[in-house]
C-alpha cells in the first residue's frame, strides 16, 4: 500500500514534509550529535488525526518518532538508524484548550511551548513553575514524556508534578480521554503515570491538565560564597527548615563553575544561588534571608554574601549561574552528565569526582553546578588546559562519573532522561528485575514497538 | 503438595494462622461488611520470607491478599469468595530500617504504622504530613497502595507524593529493590507509581523510601462560618492566593455536617475550618489569617468567625470535623460516598445533590463535608428522620451521587480507593480505553491474577 499518499490523503499537501531538505532538520538532534532519515515528518493538528496516523503506520509496521521542540540532551525525539520511521511533529497542535482559574488547572496541547504556559499563566495572575533554558522551544508533550525538571523543582516539583491529567493516543490508535482536573482521583490504576516520563515509547501524549500555583509577589535573591561543599549544604538545610516551599530555588556552583557565567561579585570556592518567595507584597523574604545569612556568616557556613537589591541585580545574579552551559560551550564544551544522589551523599559526590578526575584524568578541568536542593548536579568534564574535548576518552570518564554515583545511591540521570545516549547507563546500572518490568510494560501497551524505537529501553543482552 | 505444612516449615509455628477463631479477624473487613475464609493467615517478618511464600502460592495456584492495618473502607484487603487465598499480614514487618535527616526520608517496612512514621518524623524534629482517622491502626504498606489522603493533601500531597522509593516483590517471587531516596531519577519508566495505588494487585510493597518535611512552629486555626458553598469556595481562594501551600488544612462542613460532631460555637449554613502554619517561631500565621477574616467578614464571604487563641481552644475546633464520622454512626449511620469534582465545580455538586436528594429521595438528610481545598467531598444520606438506613435504597442513591459528580468531571472514589465495594463504579464510568490498559497492566504484572484476587478491576462485561 502506497504509505505517503495515504498520509498526504489524511493530512493534506502542507501536513506533511517529505524532500531530504525539508525533513534534515526534523532528523537531526540539536547538538548534531544524532543524524537519521525519516521517510516524512507529519504534522497532525488533532488527536483524532494522530490516531489516524497510528492506525496508518501499524497497518504498514512503519515505526513513530514523536518529537516536540527537539530540545532534548539526549537525542530522545529524533529516528534512530536502520528502521523504516516517520517523525510525527506536535508543532501544529498549540492550542491552549482551557483556563479554570477557578480550579487553577490548564489544558495545553501536546505542542504549545513551555513558554506559552507560563505566559497564559502569567497573565491570570498565576505561575506555571517548570523553567529551564530551553523552555522557549521545549514543548509540553516533550517535557512531560522527559518529565523535565529546571531551577523550580525543589519548590514546585518536576514536571511530573504539575499533570493532573492526559490525553494519549494509544498504539492500537484508540484515544485514552483522561483530562482530568482532579488533585484527588483514586479510581484504579493512575495511568497517566506511565506515559509521563516514558519519552513516547509507550503512547503519544497529545495533551495535558496542569496544575496553576499562585503567583509570587515578592521575591529576595542572594548569591553566598561558601568555603565547602559541606558548607553549601548545611547552609541549604537552614534555610529550607525555615523557608520550606518559600525557598523556591537553590543552585549550587564551584568557583570553576561560575567564572565559566562571568565575574562573581565575590570569590570563595563554592558558590549558592538562593532565592526565597512570597505571595504576598508587603511579606519580607528579604528580612528572612538576612536572617538566616547573618547566622551563616557568624558560624563561618558562609563566607561573603550579596543579596540583590533591584530587578537588575537580581538579573546580574541570575546570569551568573544561567550563562554557564553557553560559557562551557564557548570554552571547549564538555563531557557532560547529569546525576543525582541522596542530599547526605552530596558533598561525597563532589569530592569524590575531583579525586577520580585528579588520578585517573589529571589535568582535565571540572565545572560543577546544579540543583543543590535536588540532590541533582551536573558534573562537567572539561580537557586539560590547551587540549580538544575530541581528546578526552568521553565512555571512560561517563562511566566513571555515573558508576560513582550509582555506588552513593544515586542516578545516572536526574532529570535529562534517557533518549539514545543513556541507553548504555541503562544496561550498566538498572536492575535486572528493573529492565524485565520495563519490557513487560513496553510489551503490554506497545507489542509491535512502533512507538520512538530504540530509545529509553536498551537492547536485551546477557547481563539482564 | 502440602501447603500448610510448607508455609508453617517457612515461617515457623508462630507465624501462620489457621484456625478460624485465629483468621476471624484477619478475614472480615473492619466495618464488616465483607466475610470470606482464607486457607490461613501468614506473617513473615521479611521482604524474602514475602518471596518464598509468593513463591509457594505459584506453584499451587493459591491467591494472596496482602493485608496492612485492615482500616480499608472498601474492604481492599480481605477475601473474596469463592476461591482458595492466603491473607498475607504486615504487622511482623514493622521496623524503621533508617532515618536519613540530611536527606528527609524515613525508610519504614511495609507493616510500621502511620502513627510510628509521624512519631519518629516528630522526634526528629519533622513532619510527615499523611494523617488521617485510621492512621493508628493503618500501615505503610495499606496506605501507599490505596494513595491514601486525610486531611493535609491540600499542602503536601496524598501518599504518593511522599514516595521516594519501594520495594516490592512481584508476582514471579522476585524481588524489585527501588528503596531509592532521590526527588529526581529520569532512568526509564518509574516503576513506583505502578504500585502506588494498585491496591496490591500488581505487586506486594515491603517497605518504602519516604519524604519527611520540615516541622511546623505555629498553627493558627480559624473556624469560619459562610452563607453558601460558593462563598467558602470564594473565600478558600483568596486564603489560598496570599498562605500557598501555608495553608495546610480547608474542611468544609454544611450546618447538619457540624451538628454531628459536636456544636459549634458560631451558627452559619455552611463552614470552613482553615489551618495556616508556618515554619518560624515569630512568624505570625494569626495576623494572616485575621487579615482575610477582616476582609471576608466585611465582603460577605464570611458571616462570623473564631480564630483559636490556646492549644485547647484548637483542639476543640478541630474535634468538631474529627467527630463527625462518629457522630453520624450513632446517628444511624449513612449512605457513604468519596468524590471529588475540579474545583470550579463543588458548588454546583453541592446544589445539585441537595436538589436530587430533594426530588428523589425526600426526607433524607444529607451530611456533606470534607477536604474543599482539594475538590474532595464526603457527601454522605441519612435516612428521613425516624427510618431506618436499611430502609434506603443504597445503589440507587449511590449510583445517582457517583454519576452526578462524573458528570461534572469528577471522580466517584477520590480517596477511599476501588476494593470491592467500588468495583460497581469502575463498571460504570472508567472508559472502555482505561478499563483494557488497566487489564493489560494486571496481565502483565500478575499473569496468573494471584494477587488480592477481585479488587480494584471490575470483570469483564460487554459494556467493556
Amino acid at each position: 500500500m502506497p504509505f505517503l499518499p495515504d498520509l498526504c490523503d489524511l493530512l493534506g499537501e502542507h501536513g506533511v514534509l517529505t524532500s531530504p531538505e525539508d525533513r534534515a532538520p526534523y532528523e537531526r538532534d540539536w547538538r548534531g550529535l544524532s543524524n537519521h532519515p525519516a521517510m516524512a515528518v507529519a504534522f497532525p493538528k488533532t488527536a483524532s488525526q494522530v490516531s489516524d496516523i497510528v492506525k496508518l503506520c501499524v497497518a504498514q509496521s512503519i515505526a513513530i518518532v514523536p518529537q516536540g521542540g527537539n530540545t532534548s540532551l539526549v537525542a530522545g525525539g529524533v529516528p534512530i538508524a536502520g528502521t523504516p520511521q516517520l517523525i510525527l511533529s506536535f508543532n501544529r497542535m498549540n492550542t491552549i484548550r482551557s483556563l479554570d482559574l477557578a480550579a487553577d488547572c490548564i489544558i495545553a496541547e501536546a505542542g504549545v511551548p513551555l513558554a506559552a504556559v507560563q505566559n497564559a499563566a502569567a497573565d491570570a495572575g498565576r505561575l506555571f513553575p517548570i523553567s529551564f533554558a530551553a523552555d522557549g522551544s521545549a514543548q509540553v508533550g516533550g517535557a512531560i514524556s522527559t518529565n523535565a525538571g529546571g531551577v523550580q523543582v525543589l519548590s514546585y516539583g518536576n514536571m511530573r508534578a504539575q499533570v493532573l491529567g492526559l490525553e494519549v493516543v494509544l498504539a492500537d490508535g484508540s484515544i485514552w480521554h483522561g483530562l482530568n482536573a482532579l488533585p484527588k482521583d483514586n479510581t484504579g490504576y493512575d495511568l497517566k503515570h506511565l506515559f509521563i516520563g516514558a519519552e513516547g515509547t509507550l503512547g503519544l501524549i497529545t495533551a495535558a491538565c496542569l496544575r496553576l500555583h499562585p503567583a509570587p509577589r515578592a521575591i529576595a535573591t542572594a548569591l553566598v560564597g561558601t568555603g565547602s561543599t559541606e558548607n553549601a549544604m548545611t547552609l541549604f538545610q537552614s534555610v529550607r527548615r525555615l523557608a520550606g516551599p518559600a525557598l523556591t530555588l537553590c543552585e549550587f556552583m564551584t568557583a570553576e563553575a561560575i567564572a565559566l557565567g562571568g565575574t562573581a561579585p565575590l570569590k570563595a570556592p563554592a558558590y549558592l544561588l538562593l532565592e526565597i518567595s512570597a505571595l504576598e507584597e508587603d511579606a519580607a523574604p528579604q528580612a528572612l534571608i538576612e536572617r538566616v545569612l547573618e547566622k551563616a556568616l557568624e558560624d563561618g557556613t558562609a563566607l561573603d554574601a550579596v543579596i540583590a537589591q533591584s530587578a537588575r541585580e537580581r538579573e546580574s545574579l541570575m546570569a551568573l549561574r544561567e550563562n554557564i552551559p553557553e560559557g562551557e560551550l564557548h570554552a571547549g564544551g564538555a563531557v557532560k552528565h547529569d546525576i543525582s544522589v541522596p542530599l547526605s551523599r552530596m558533598a561525597d559526590m563532589v569530592a569524590a569526582t575531583q579525586t577520580l578526575i585528579a588520578q585517573n584524568h589529571p589535568g582535565c578541568r571540572l565545572n560543577i553546578f546544579g540543583h543543590l536542593g535536588d540532590g541533582n548536579l551536573h558534573i562537567n568534564i572539561r580537557p586539560p588546559e590547551g587540549r580538544r574535548l575530541a581528546d578526552l576518552n568521553k565512555p571512560a570518564i561517563t562511566d566513571a562519573i555515573e558508576s560513582l554515583a550509582v555506588s552513593l545511591g544515586g542516578s545516572f540521570s536526574a532529570e535529562h532522561g534517557i533518549g539514545q545516549f543513556r541507553l548504555s547507563g541503562m544496561a550498566a546500572h538498572k536492575s535486572p528485575e528493573a529492565l524485565a518490568l520495563m519490557r513487560r510494560l513496553k510489551t503490554a501497551f506497545d507489542p509491535a514497538c512502533l512507538f520512538n524505537p530504540g530509545k529509553t529501553i536498551p537492547p536485551e543482552s546477557n547481563h539482564d
